[in-house]
């Protein structure tokens, strides 16, 4: 396999340079891409935040970080490489110092490494400042390179649609569409990229994928964690803003668009934008039997949390899709957190069988086909199917068939954001979320907030449970169930 | 589950007591069965041979083929209680003392049993006595007890159409056709078996299992062994002959059959003879290029084969069925002794997909999805998929999904003979070949051996192959390769 030239030379310039997800994911991340020489060497990194650092007390804060945090640890001269091209720039973005300063270090680095202009400019702050920031860079004329530019923006991405349509609109007052890089990591997880080569590289599965052979489809991001320190964040945002309208309906599209034309950016996005825009959107009188908002216990006594909060830690959807190909086959979806588990998986449960040769003794055991996508942990497929039982009677049991990402292709697999920094370093946004899907997906969670603002409080569930009792007769109301998460 | 009501008491007549299969398969069986309380402890064995033996002697000669060969030592209790109706009747089938005193002690054994005239009568002698032995029975007045009676008939059934159809007329002066048990072992073995429950109770399947999704299918009965102390009987039987008219048809049935409207032995054998029907006759042209015959070296110093036979110790066929199903679906089918390896496996090869969205560069290794069932040894169900690479390029590559019998069901499965003996005394012949069915099969094979009675010598092959050249150029021809089968 040929294998895709290094990305050209640039800067990136990180804003929150002084927060969690900076030291967590994407200083590791550039370095390991360096490391590995999947990125020139001359790719030179600039942090900038309020938080006043010098070059190198940003240089130690950051070697602690990856050392703690990266997959790969750092050698002596890794990080020396990496840290010779790395350096800060403090300042206040509604300030007018630090554009000026910015601009000049940036020159000064084109001019030492041969960056050539080319520019990531990362957005890794409180989503209020993403508008501002965006405007600013081009007012402060810093897209003025020659080179490329490209905007990475982290989620949430707006709060609802309108607020999500503002920002688009913000933001493409200094960059065009094919400059916007909106992230959702998920997309850059090996399993959930591997949901588009498992669907179109298979022709076995695609004839089956439909109304004809498929009984319903369940998609559960679950975390087992509570809302640790971040819950003045999370009482603003509740679970359906923070995993349902991106993580989840970002694994409902992959799951169920019509094949792409091609591996490209556009052809992806296209399909999943129309399968979204067939998302039924809730009528105010379908949200009483399509939504399940949970809460869990001892929510409200979280740092930072309302005791009175009626934010939801739990939601639960069905959703339905008005396409030929999914006419009336109901999509639930369910994200919480302090389930009784951290697992996400896909499970497309298929129909029984059309007419049953066995006796109905023989086959007590006898469920319908479920291939089962897990993305994390133990990434993997599974598929059950109805084998004999060895012996003399025909009895027939449900059994899998297993194949494990890791026992076939090792552990240490690159991390999502390693991915994603360097298909934006390439200008290949197909893992990126253009700004038409960002809008359907809040349009399908817009009348679900509209409705839990009229009232009403989410049910409370305790800990390894999976949600309210509510998300359980969100199912058994249609006669079926969740499936129990693997988590072996 | 409710388990089937153990069989009526009755009495199993094996003639050929003395030979290979009665002391390696039959009574080990029996005393399996009984020790299992699968048949009733009432159940009576009488053996009967040319060879003198008292009943002790039998008895005692018994015991130790059934230490040496059962998967279940025997233990006092349970050889007491086997052997105290276990005897032998020696005697000439064409004289005139064995049929009485057969007779009469079957009469006994109904007095003190209680099993009321109801008889097993198994013909485990050599092909040439099945039909006098059948008839002699009758016109010995055995069959007039008041009890049931059925007749099972080992392979080979007949050495052609011509004689099998004899044959079928000859064992019909005494039996009826739901009288008689024609074995293949093949069928009583689990995975056989579970062909039908793989195909019939799983919904997915189905939708694929046609010209539209598969490409062809390959069966191969493979033995590492060569004709060891059976030269002179192999040397006027084959391959096609040995395995390929029974073992082979009967996978491709199973395969190929369409769903029967129940479980029920007609309903069952009446689809597997409607696909042997469209298995397309080789017209005497084709069988140049649909037929390879192989021997393998060494076989003409085998003890009693003929220095320059020219008997087939390898065949391997190219079969079309012609109907709505499996129109322009080659079945590639081959059986051979000495080659790399004993296994048995179908696999069903699918078309690749029908439009490619991945670089060229990144497909090298994509193939096509292939369904393998391994009936041995390590009896399981494994499908091929195309998978992405972890990385950050989109490279696919092909791995497996597994399922292994043994590993959720344990080993010790039981043998073939039991399933197919507890069945016979059933009066269940699902596993059992029909007249028309063994008719059908020889109606394939017998363009066949008309071709190679003109002439022509079998290709040579050495050990540690896979059949003659030959082989491998029926598939090559059609752009095709023959799978290397899984010998973990």
């Amino acid at each position: 396999m040929e294998l895709r030239p290094q990305p050209d030379p640039c800067v990136v310039v990180i804003f929150g340079a002084s927060g969690d997800l900076t030291s967590r994911k994407l200083l590791p991340a550039l370095h390991n891409l360096q490391h590995d020489d999947l990125i020139s060497s001359s790719t030179a990194v600039v942090g900038s935040a309020r938080t006043h650092y010098t070059d190198d007390e940003f240089r130690a804060e950051m070697k602690t970080a990856v050392e703690e945090h990266s997959r790969i640890a750092p050698t002596k001269t890794s990080w020396d490489r990496f840290s010779k091209d790395l350096s800060y720039v403090p300042g206040d973005i509604t300030g007018n110092e630090l554009w000026p300063a910015l601009k000049e270090k940036l020159e000064e680095i084109d001019a030492a490494s041969g960056t050539s202009g080319n520019r990531v400019w990362y957005l890794a702050t409180a989503p209020a400042f993403f508008g501002p920031i965006a405007e600013q860079i081009g007012k402060a004329g810093l897209l003025d390179t020659g080179g490329w530019h490209r905007l990475v923006i982290e989620k949430p991405f707006g709060t609802d649609l309108a607020s999500a349509r503002d920002l688009n609109a913000t933001v493409s007052t200094s960059f065009s569409e094919d400059q916007i890089f909106r992230i959702d990591h998920y997309l850059g997880k090996e399993t959930v990229q591997n949901l588009l080569v498992f669907r179109f590289a298979n022709a076995i599965f695609e004839p089956i994928w439909n109304r004809r052979y498929v009984d319903h489809v369940q998609i559960t991001v679950a975390e087992d964690i509570g809302v640790e320190d971040r819950g003045a964040f999370y009482e603003d945002t509740g679970a359906l803003r923070d995993v349902g309208q991106n993580h989840l309906m970002q694994l409902l599209a992959l799951i169920g668009m019509e094949p792409p034309v091609s591996w490209d950016a556009d052809a992806i996005r296209n399909e999943k934008v129309q399968v979204l825009k067939a998302v039924r959107r809730f009528a105010q009188e379908d949200c009483e039997h399509c939504v399940v908002r949970g809460q869990y216990d001892g929510y409200r006594d979280e740092k930072g949390v309302d005791p009175r909060s009626s934010t939801e830690t739990f939601v639960a959807l069905n959703l339905a899709i008005d396409n030929w190909r999914w006419a009336g086959v109901p999509f639930y979806v369910r994200t919480g957190k302090k389930l009784a588990g951290k697992v996400t998986e896909v499970a497309i449960h298929f129909q029984g069988v059309p007419h049953l040769l066995f006796a109905k003794t023989a086959v007590e055991q006898l469920e319908p086909n479920v291939l089962m996508i897990r993305v994390q942990p133990n990434e993997g497929i599974s598929l059950t199917f109805g084998t004999k039982v060895p012996g003399p009677e025909v009895e027939v049991t449900t059994v899998n068939m297993e194949f494990d990402y890791e026992s076939d292709f090792g552990s240490g697999t690159p991390e999502a954001y390693e991915r994603l920094l360097m298909d934006c370093m390439n200008g290949d946004a197909t893992l990126f979320t253009r700004a038409d899907e960002i809008e359907e997906a809040w349009g399908i969670v817009d009348p679900v907030l509209e409705y839990w603002r009229k009232g009403g409080v989410p049910g409370r569930y305790g800990p390894d449970s999976w949600g309210p009792a509510a998300a359980d007769e969100l199912m058994t109301r249609d006669g079926r169930g969740w499936r129990a998460p693997n988590l072996r």
